[in-house]
């Protein structure tokens, strides 16, 4: 089993405050909690939040459950970047007696993995990647590509820590563009502003930060700075709980990584490209709860009207 | 890899035109599906119905993400009673040789399976797990007992199938109830008729059926009739497309099961006893673009009224 990423004592006490106050539900895992209903209450509407500052662009409504085949994880080169992160999911195809005997090892606390076998299905990693392929198979695309909104999904990242605010499993509110260069990356640099704004207005003490994927080992390094140089990431951040802050979205420009891994073609010929934004809803609800109290009905009017 | 159940010809039929209209979006595996933005809309707008339907009963919100740990699988027994349809979650913990091995496999699609080690956690076979360990921490139950709103989770069910209206993962829309046996059955009961009466309202030929589940292996035939014989389970079917009628929502009587795998007891000494509903939300869904074409707006009035 993974190592726990320990928490620093602020992270731990703001932990211990939202269980207590039955915001997060322990469940014995680090980084697995369940919701309370005022928890709910606020990460729901921060999605509806999004949703409204995502009107005017009228995007396609396409969501999709947290599991993707294991076919694109392979084809996206996941593996490469990001492999200590990915979740694989295996079940069972055994016999009757093997049946038994995984059940008597179970029911021990024993290790049954070896009546495991990996399926064709593997965790969502980022709620964006499994818009590519759908949009893909559709054919070539018009000039003016795609907007798609893909909802708030859950996605897996298994980095087991007692800091509340990193999860092994939350909600990514995603939106994806596809289509020409210019275009995509001047959709990714108007929600930037878009927001700051928007979580500025909750009263959030947000900056907008140059950022990196956290790419696995020492070659990792070098694609981190390649990644900055080229400006491909940008992240909100805000301090939460700890030395550091935290980023709750981020903003992230693909150039043609997807577009190439699934063929996408446009009609009059040109390259595309695509970006993606995500808010960490599960995030920022912590953030507002730091920030404003543990009561919503004491959080200040302004932040009210926006929100609930 | 598990072989994927066939669909009957009326199956698949209603596959392709889901997919044609995007109202399901293919992902290349038997029942892992994207949804459009119409699907979506109906299929929250049936959580709120059910929300309403509870509001009487003012239910604590109680929500869970997709994957549970995995000794309460361990501890509930599940892996007697249905191996076959448990998935569990695997992840990397190597060195970053053998991440570099795992990466050249997968991106050649071959058997990258010995890199992944079982991890503490596995997919929610049902929405109502969580619950019972997340009360049982709380110490004794008062009398009166508690009822909880587990709210649309996501679960999992290991059986691909060519029939859409049966998908490996969808939400489960649950209630819980736990306290005396008595309260229990009572509340279970009544909300068989309040599922009839929903789901009827919503245009649907709804019908009661006793019922059991999908146990495992010849043992489990055994325990399917003996689940029957004490009227554990109920189902509310409809006809959706293929020979047999699909079950809809599902109302469950556990006894003590839980109650005893947790530890769970009464302020008073008295027993403590749990049911659950749920309502299938993706097929509850389906059966209604079935049942009443595949463009919302031309849905009878009556049923706009009541759902949208």
């Amino acid at each position: 089993m993974s190592g726990t990423h320990p928490a620093s004592p602020d992270q731990a006490a703001l932990l211990r405050d939202l269980l207590d106050r039955r915001l997060l539900i322990e469940t014995g895992v680090p980084g697995v909690y369940g919701r309370g209903g005022d928890f709910e209450r606020v990460r729901e509407r921060l999605a509806v939040l999004v949703t409204r500052a995502a009107a005017s662009e009228k995007p396609e409504q396409l969501r999709f459950p947290p599991i993707i085949p294991r076919s694109d994880l392979e084809r996206i080169g996941y593996l490469k970047s990001f492999p200590h992160l990915a979740g694989s999911i295996f079940a069972f195809e055994g016999t009757e007696a093997q049946a038994m005997q995984q059940y008597d090892r179970a029911s021990r606390n024993e290790d049954w993995s070896e009546f495991q076998q990996m399926t064709d299905l593997v965790l969502t990693p980022a709620a964006c990647y499994p818009v590519y392929p759908a949009i893909a198979a559709r054919g070539k695309l018009a000039r003016d590509g795609v907007t798609v909104d893909a909802g708030g999904a859950y996605v897996f990242r298994r980095e087991p820590s007692a800091d509340p605010a990193r999860l092994q499993m939350f909600h990514q509110r995603e939106m994806v563009r596809i289509g020409e260069p210019d275009v995509v990356q001047a959709w990714r640099d108007a929600w930037r502003a878009r927001a700051l704004e928007l979580l500025g207005g909750l009263g959030l003490q947000v900056e907008l930060n140059l950022a990196s994927d956290p790419f696995f080992g020492r070659s990792g390094r070098m694609l981190m700075t390649s990644q900055r140089e080229q400006q491909l990431k940008f992240e909100v951040v805000t301090q939460i709980a700890g030395p550091e802050r935290s980023a709750v979205a981020s903003f992230n420009y693909h150039q043609d990584h997807f577009a190439a891994a699934y063929g996408m073609e446009r009609e009059d010929g040109g390259p595309v490209h695509t970006a993606c934004l995500g808010f960490g809803l599960e995030r920022i609800t912590i953030a507002l709860f730091r920030a404003h109290g543990f009561d919503i009905d004491s959080w200040p009017a302004e932040v009210c009207d926006r929100l609930l």
